[in-house]
């Protein structure tokens, strides 16, 4: 320490992008992730956590002639100068995980996983570079009953962190089908599926007529910049529009849309059959289409996955930061990724997954008041003599024995007002006081703090005299007095 | 993918030193943390979340001058080139987020933060480069009743999680004892301190005589070497012998034998003082010295801390990797630190905590057959006819819902064999089987896996044909059945 003195003061901050977390934010979180773990346990997932740290090689994003692969992750050289990072997701070390354990790990091998991520990108309003995700993977089955028990799961965990039958749905599609329909089109160029794909993700905000204008020669934006366009033939867009605008009044019928949609292709059947299958088995288990429905307005992820893509939305309205009304929007989203554990071992493992975006998760439930709004501290007794410091301490004993969370005063107790003062910054729903005159005469002094607070905002000064918010109660019914305030606050 | 299909195939391995953790090992720890939550909530300790990065400035170990400082932790430069590392224990990271959120922070803070932490060591054998800790501390609150309960819950937190009280035992010091030592001795140089300490520290192996030999001359050691000794007069030995052996039969009479240590040294009396009113703190609400006890000869940590030092010790024997009779030893450890906070923002903040090693403790537990003794895989809905998964899903839908863990068998279904060795893998004490034939009758077959295995093992072939571990139901008593089974094996 002593060379330290010399030098400036260090800043107390978090690095850019980063922040902490306090009290129920941290409860809450492990709350949602123990409820989550237990259904994923219940569905035979079995639990899996590797380190944060992996070799940049096993994450396998970056190219072995960059200089400094911290593009996109956390990366640092280590003392036999191998690049090491911070994982930037769960995925990328299952993979790992099993092509490193295959011959312990059952066939299929069921696993989820709970914890940090991290990803050096610019950080923004909400956005932060270490944050939780929650995944499940069933690795080695190529059957999409696997991806219906995914999406089942997801149903299940959804409504048992607190998200009411009605307020989601869980969409699926398959990137197959969308295949078909690049073949219908006749697009086989991989440059321009990609085109394809990125027009794709606009439909939301240009429509059916701006796909069309943005698939052919381009589109004047409400900028009023020119978008060049992807340059095919108006009849070669036909296929992607009836992809898009598939959506029928239930399942059986969107089923019939994408048929048409992707006309003689072999992969687009498959991918619809697919489709049918994943409705059946999910039907045959009970979960309807208010649940769980096909949607081929599912785009997201389609790039990156090789089959069934799915996606879960909250669709309750809440207020943007500008007062509008808006849809919640996605809170998890996976897929069928068929090739990821073949990097390692040169042999294709079928493989498919979930994430849930535990803190949007969690943003939802506090939106919608179903956690955080009840909040309670511990119960504070408090030091009016510093040296009887044992017999406060055995009241909170006494307390804690009694089940109830409780602290004695740690603080300067000169100054009586700071200790109330504390007590309030602790939320606590009741002060213990017992001076002098009190241990003398074998009371205790019990102060509801929450009727007191509320008296002191709403009563007159008349008001405030006829209803006490402070009891004398012998020592002895302490804990037996304590409750009875409590109770009335759960 | 396509660039990558040229380079040679990645490593699929963990980074060395750091390892991945299955199953049983995660929820088991998982839940360890949680029950220690728990007590430290209920002792009105709140949760602190930091991230696993900060700023190497604010971690505080390392001088600006270093050109690559990771020596230690892990470190990596920004974009801007600040230096980032990845925390190596939760104090550290304390010290910065109350700095830096002193303001809106209750005082004193009580926090409790579990988590892992990093460490660029060498690893060995059972040493990783990633582990967990658990900490709680009080910071702001200058007084013992502080380390007092610091102490008391640190006991109620062990017999809670599965410790039961005799096994272990909270020992307590003092660091100002022993500066009182020091002084007694007529040790004022820092150099001189160390030394003393250090030799303090090798009492348990070289005994009385040898710490007096390495106080003033030297001493020859086991292998033959001669020890430089710290070079100190014999008379000025007598203090810190006196320390050493200061354990006496009760606290009052260790109490005793420290103030004679001490001689007249003031800052040493300070320190008996606390230790007195520690005792007489815990001794109100308790604890008797079964449970936490005073006890100089806890010495690691000495120089780190500034006051109180405590450290808890598993008191059962276990064997060693050769088969000797050991202590579990330490699995908790902490004391006061006065200093951590000051070094950003100038003023003096006090503070104590403690941190327990999660893993030890369940290495511990694990040792003496309190958990993971007994873990169960889920049913297994075996698959006879791959065209009815849908029937096979229902069939686990069901036992879901009536709060089994089960799961339909999702690998290739054609040789039957593999699903049951599938289910063995996984530890599954039932395997439901409905083929064709079932199908028809309306009947499911369950297959007591456990029992079958016992049979297997034991039996002669009369004795297994005698005693049948597979039952034909009717479908509709799928549940009840299978449930009869489980209750068996609870």
């Amino acid at each position: 320490m002593a060379k330290q003195k010399k030098s400036p003061r260090p800043k107390a901050a978090t690095p850019k992008g980063f922040r902490d977390y306090f009290g129920a934010e941290v409860t809450e979180r492990a709350e949602m992730l123990q409820t989550i773990a237990g259904v994923y346990h219940q569905y035979g997932f079995d639990a899996l956590e590797s380190s944060g740290v992996e070799t940049v090689e096993a994450l396998g994003k970056f190219l072995p002639d960059v200089d400094r692969p911290n593009e996109g992750v956390f990366a640092w050289q280590d003392e036999d100068d191998q690049w090491m990072a911070l994982r930037y997701d769960l995925t990328a070390p299952l993979a790992r995980v099993y092509a490193q354990h295959r011959n312990d790990l059952p066939l299929p091998y069921r696993r989820y996983a709970m914890g940090p991520v991290w990803r050096n990108e610019k950080p923004g309003p909400g956005r932060y570079r270490q944050f939780y995700q929650c995944d499940a993977d069933t690795v080695g089955a190529g059957s999409v009953a696997a991806d219906a028990e995914i999406c089942a799961m997801l149903s299940d965990t959804l409504e048992k962190v607190g998200i009411p039958r009605g307020d989601y749905v869980v969409r699926v599609n398959n990137r197959k089908v969308l295949n078909g329909v690049l073949e219908a089109m006749g697009v086989s160029d991989e440059a321009q599926a990609a085109d394809v794909l990125r027009t794709i993700d606009k439909f939301d905000k240009v429509g059916e007529s701006g796909v069309r204008e943005l698939l052919g020669k381009g589109r004047l934006d409400a900028s009023g910049a020119y978008i060049d366009g992807v340059g095919l033939a108006e009849a070669q867009a036909e296929p992607v529009i009836a992809f898009l605008t598939s959506k029928g009044a239930s399942n059986a019928e969107t089923l019939v849309n994408l048929k048409a949609a992707i006309g003689e292709s072999a992969v687009g059947a498959e991918g619809v059959a697919e489709l049918q299958e994943i409705a059946a088995l999910l039907d045959a288990q009970g979960y309807g289409e208010d649940r769980i429905v096909i949607d081929p307005s599912v785009v997201r992820g389609l790039g990156y996955y090789t089959g069934p893509v799915f996606e879960a939305e909250l669709t309750f309205e809440i207020l943007d930061e500008k007062g509008r009304k808006r849809q919640f929007g996605s809170v998890a989203g996976g897929g069928r990724y068929d090739d990821l554990v073949k990097r390692f071992t040169g042999q294709a493992v079928p493989a498919t997954g979930v994430s849930i975006g535990v803190d949007r998760l969690l943003a939802a439930l506090r939106e919608k008041g179903r956690i955080g709004s009840n909040v309670q501290g511990p119960v504070v007794v408090t030091v009016m003599d510093k040296d009887r410091m044992a017999d406060y301490q055995a009241m909170v004993a006494e307390l804690r024995s009694a089940g109830l969370r409780a602290e004695v005063y740690l603080g300067n107790p000169k100054n009586f007002g700071n200790q109330l003062k504390y007590a309030d910054k602790r939320a606590s729903p009741v002060a213990v006081i017992e001076g002098g005159d009190e241990h003398e005469k074998g009371v205790v002094q019990i102060k509801d703090l929450i009727l007191g607070a509320k008296i002191a905002e709403e009563a007159s000064l008349e008001e405030w005299k006829d209803r006490p918010s402070q009891y004398e109660v012998p020592r002895g019914d302490l804990v037996t007095k304590v409750r009875e305030i409590l109770d009335l606050y759960q």
